[in-house]
């Protein structure tokens, strides 16, 4: 139930950001619950590179502008205040501002002029839990908040920029939004991954008695698969107006990696759909079991009650107690009657024999396994 | 019953707008059993504020034009002479005055030259309960026609006008325009949260006995996010027309909220999308567990017939009269039949479960919680 | 079987018209069971208007020009030869009216240069009926023709047009196809409204023995409204091209009244899209109570057979006929078996008990009435 | 099976194209069943129609140019040397020639400059036969090769060439190409018309016996529309595709008749479509007869077993042979105890009958007819 | 399981490629697994050709230019070094590198200005198997990269180079590359055939024992087209790139053969679609069978149990042992008993037989075949 309930809230949570109604569009209004805000600053060019983290953001504006690139990240949403002072720093919309705390959002790019808003949605599971990322892409740096304090996928790309590793230390704000994009949707896969086993396992030949469980568990992986479709697909339309947009903070070149990047999300929704289409698939073929289950059990007590009620009915007539009943008397009445009892089941028995009634319905799904000595001549 | 009959009514009544068949185009025909006008006038610059009611439509006139924007408010549709009065003094198209009170009009944006004309439809529930809003927009103010008298969902918005909060007092209508729209579009996720807890009691672990009410709560349910759908699709073609549209009445800095309105609209078509499918989901899943439920109280008939109808078949044998039956004489008789229906009565058990029968086949449901502890290392 | 033999033949019928194949295109070939025209001549202009049935063609000429704008509508498509006739005085295209006697057309819009043409349907019912009508504008008058002599949906129009109430008979023959277009579209409604009812009908609570009922009326009813929305959504294109189209027919002004009309056919459209997806989440409901109904009469079934089965094996065994059978001389014997049997069965009332199976599944459908109160303080 | 397995060798020969895998690109590889050409020369103007086999293509070049149109049918492909040499005489490109004797093209047009090239399938049956029909029209005539000897639907147009009805004489090539193309599609209106009595016919009311036989056919019928529908699909793409391509062959009077066509083929899908989901509808109902006639049947199993099995408990108690049995001496034990049964029984019936189990679950779907009368003053 | 378990290792590779998370993009990764690169070149023009194996790319540079055309293949993927050093040699792109490695992308064509980069997907089987190839096409020359080094689908290609077949050795290398990708896409159409003579097979009459295992193998057999479908489609989006996308590689004669190609692919989609609806509709077939079934146990089984419980019962009254029972006294108790008997169970029969449940639900399948006479005289 844990999983569930984990996910459910989500998206309850996702509906309650009308706890917001009320106040004027473009106000941040924190979630009071929300942990207060981890500040890291990273800056680096072609030679240099520092990260630090900031006790408060008054010893931010004399940090700035030392190198070529400056990025700024935000873990931690509690504190209205900081996030307003960022946007009165960098001139960003109180509308985007509003976004930003308001950790329901679809993902998306706006362009506000000089400075470029994008949303993105973080992924970590089973169970499944997502988390808001917004990025504010200026001309010389990045301002990225994301909504808790604990890890993220960006690690690696910050591990790439400390050791100098390919053309991060190179490039500009907008080759580091497509490295921190690409790592953001990279973590989609083992995700994914994961749920491919779970199907995996699903699909596995299993008795009888397991249908009802998987049956559930078919369910609730449907209801993931579902969720995670409905918070990648955004992610394809915000790339696309990113790739046709003619930002003014995108080069050519990187248009070229974000093009990338499209095709891993367009990979992604590929494997999301075979996956929701695999589980229709088994969980139609566990329906059809459970029908001819249904069916076998019927067949067996169809035969078993055809064969004994006509026989405990002439066993019931022999019991009767008329005076005058003369088979009683007959010396060979008894054996006759057995006999006649059992002609009677061997008239049902092969009754059902031709029927097909007494072949088993399922004769070898065990057989399969055999296939694989030929399977070897085939290279994959 | 007394919800669905409330909405039937509802879709039954965009039905019989054609009632209203016969008049000529453009043709102000209200229902007689609409409500009287109860007229508001709010009139606001960066500076000042007045808000009275209006008793008749003769005080309008000199009320108007003292304030940079002015918003009248109409609460009930019942006077045909009171619409008409408006359309003239503000030069409204008979065709608009027409679907002002032809109170099912889907949610659209047209426009006529100097003023633009919206739809849009408010919601409360569950029960579910809607009615239609519309605004005319032109260069000076706002007129609003509302089709019921009691409350609306614009509270807040007269709210922030009196007490002069964000940005409202310093724009002219085209943004009060979108804070209203804005308004509307937010009431929606509180009926949408009311419908995301109604699932999710649905979705919780129940005995058999409450599959056929939940089977008949979802289908109420589904009704309901159908008829929501069908209502809320068509503000997102409303406000992207208003986007693409190059209205005259229309600032560019409004267009950067209404594009946020818009994009409200899409997450609540996502969470409507994801209810539906989720409602889909569980009505299957009680399905195979109507069917699965079928299949265990099977299993369990035709274990006990099976069973007993060959022992007892055994017990009349025994209890014929015949004169010649020498197991009866024996000593030992009465125990060796007794043993004989055991024997197969347990062979029958064997046979069963050889095949499975008799392991239950939905063993534990309930151990699930058990996850719960690994699921705390996981921050949402 | 009437109805429904009824709007076979209908579709069938639109299928014969390859009885036509092997004819030239552009050939005017009349169904022999066709009704012989009846014409009728309306000229008017603001200040005049006359209607006078023609006996003749041979009047026509003489009765054109008088006034501004010339309506000529012919009921009954019988006669070819009145047909080509008309065709060569009003420089009609050969195919169009080989698309007049053909009754079995999508609705369209085609533009011939100096004539527009449109084909429309209009409906009766239920049960459902169809007749197809065509408009010929051109610049000084309409020409259409009526697949049946019998009444039409165009009353309205016709008394607007003698009363001279609305703009109708100011404005030029675009504003007469509007006019006579919307009242064709218009009586869709009613049509859609008997269907709510038939829907409102099935959705009420109804006792097991009605499913049967139900699913063959919803068998009909999907039958109907899918025929329904054939022959709506071709109205939408041909609206659309309309509008779209910069005929040289269609006035500025008109236009405005044909978006008016455009947005009720997707109403329409919207209308019969819920009543199909109600009718299919009512059959799956009826599926889920037939599947419910099964499963309480086979809990029935299993609970008695389980109890009386092994409780008439006890007395089998009792009147077998062994000579040496203690029990049976035992005075307690016969007391004794019953409370062995009694135990039995309350053995088995407990186990049922504790799977839940005694209890009712469905306890209260009934009681949903008693929600109405709350509803009072809602108003729609 | 033979209708079955006839179009199952078709799908399959549409893959088996493959069997020409290996071959360059644009090269003539005729399959070796296929039948032996026959060549049928018609050249046409206003004034003249000359109709000729031809023995060789050695005959041909001395009879072109002798008429303003001529038309070179080829019926069977069975001979590449002959299908090579017309390509060298009317320059027709590689890749068409191709694709004319690869039987199994989707219909397309494909503007080689000087040369239209186009693809139709022509469709007979029930048991559904298709043929592929390939045209190329130059500036000067049009050449058309046909996959079978047998009858084709063009005889009609034949006849109207020699009898010089309609404007078919005094037109150019591209008239011809409407012409045919138009009868290969006004072809498919028969044998809908075929498919729609089938349905007719399963949609009659019927026993129960019959419901699988027409599950059956239902099975097959929908096997064949959607073999239909996805030959007819093409169609639409290919005359779309003429109507918008500005192709230097066509000429904009023939656009007019191309576009009619094009109305026809999408009346073929509306009708298919119909057909489609009517036959869906139509076996979901029948699966709905089949879960109510289990029902009904498990409903008179339980009512006769539950009514018998106490009764025959109750005469087991009164069989055994306990010495002490007070009851069996009273004079009236066996008229009480057969009241005894009796009152059980009794008590079952007013069990069940309150339940509602008794009544009949479906009464009257025999009374519909009933309704005809009233059906006559609805005028089609 | 074998087959499956290998389609399903492939899908959780393609999500298994985050196994390379961390890797800066662009980035040369290649699996330790992969088998060692084998090098040929081919070099080609309209009079020359050389085919040959190369140990190491230090040859290579020695031998480019020598003829208008050069093909570089490389079999196999583990070798880094080399992949990175033709990289530099031929200034391929890194991102489209990490492409060549990552074997898990869907089809695309990605122009790079002077090089254009396309991958596409060879298949095998049934059992299902997959291999990516990539093609880089420059001014001058090709060079592909496949997955493996066992056999391809394009040995005919070579075979055409080698034997100066068609027009390949006339033409640039963008013809060349339309060779391999229509023999890529040729080589679908036999594993088509393949999975068509499964669902052949699965469409013939079969008892009910084999409903079973053949429900079991359409669930394989839609999960392998499922799994083709989504391998397809991105060829489609490929070549339509490549069709409308103006790339300096690609000569216009060229497009003329890849618009052949796209047919190709289109002529698949349709196909597979066919196939998936054939499946679901024989899958809903055999349910329908199932249920059918499941009826006509239901029936026998009511059938024996009506019969025979009555009876019994009256056995079992006059088996009871009261003192007194004046039937038993009577001479003709005994056979007046057994027509008691009779005439209960003929009052049964005759119940039965009047509701229809004695005649067989489905009578004649097997007539079928009887059809094929009269399906001669249609030609195909």
């Amino acid at each position: 139930m844990a999983r569930r309930s984990r996910r459910w809230r989500h998206d309850r949570a996702a509906v309650r950001r009308t706890g917001t109604t009320g106040h004027a569009p473009g106000t941040v209004n924190v979630d009071p619950h929300a942990p207060q805000p981890v500040i890291t600053l990273i800056s680096y060019g072609p030679d240099q590179f520092h990260e630090q983290p900031l006790r408060s953001l008054d010893e931010l504006p004399a940090l700035l502008d030392k190198a070529p690139v400056t990025w700024l990240n935000i873990d931690g949403l509690g504190n209205a205040a900081v996030i307003q002072q960022l946007g009165r720093l960098f001139h960003l919309h109180p509308l985007a501002l509003e976004d930003v705390v308001n950790t329901h959002q679809r993902a998306k790019c706006d362009d506000y002029g000089d400075i470029l808003f994008c949303v993105a949605r973080m992924v970590q599971g089973p169970p499944l839990v997502t988390e808001q990322i917004s990025f504010f892409v200026g001309p010389r740096g990045l301002v990225t908040f994301q909504e808790d304090i604990a890890g993220d996928s960006l690690e690696q790309v910050r591990e790439r920029l400390r050791q100098n590793r390919g053309r991060i230390r190179q490039a500009g704000p907008d080759y580091l939004l497509y490295e921190l994009l690409d790592a953001v949707i990279e973590n989609y896969f083992p995700v994914l991954e994961s749920y491919g086993e779970v199907l995996d396992e699903l699909d596995r030949e299993a008795p009888y008695q397991q249908i009802g469980r998987k049956l559930h568990d078919i369910h609730r992986l449907r209801s993931d698969l579902l969720y995670l479709r409905r918070v990648i697909w955004p992610h394809r339309d915000a790339l696309q107006s990113l790739l046709r947009g003619g930002h003014r903070q995108v080069s050519a070149e990187t248009l070229l990696y974000l093009r990338d990047c499209y095709d891993h999300v367009a990979q992604l929704i590929d494997i999301l759909e075979i996956y929701r289409e695999n589980c229709t698939d088994l969980r139609d073929f566990f329906y059809s079991k459970l029908s001819n289950r249904t069916n076998e059990i019927m067949r067996m007590l169809t035969i078993i009650s055809t064969l004994f009620l006509p026989m405990t009915f002439i066993a019931g007539v022999y019991g009767m107690n008329f005076d005058w009943m003369p088979e009683l008397r007959w010396t060979l009445g008894y054996p006759l009657s057995l006999l006649l009892m059992a002609a009677v089941g061997m008239g049902f028995i092969v009754f059902f024999w031709r029927r097909g009634w007494l072949r088993n319905s399922e004769p070898a799904p065990v057989e399969e396994p055999a296939r694989e000595p030929n399977d070897n001549n085939h290279t994959p």
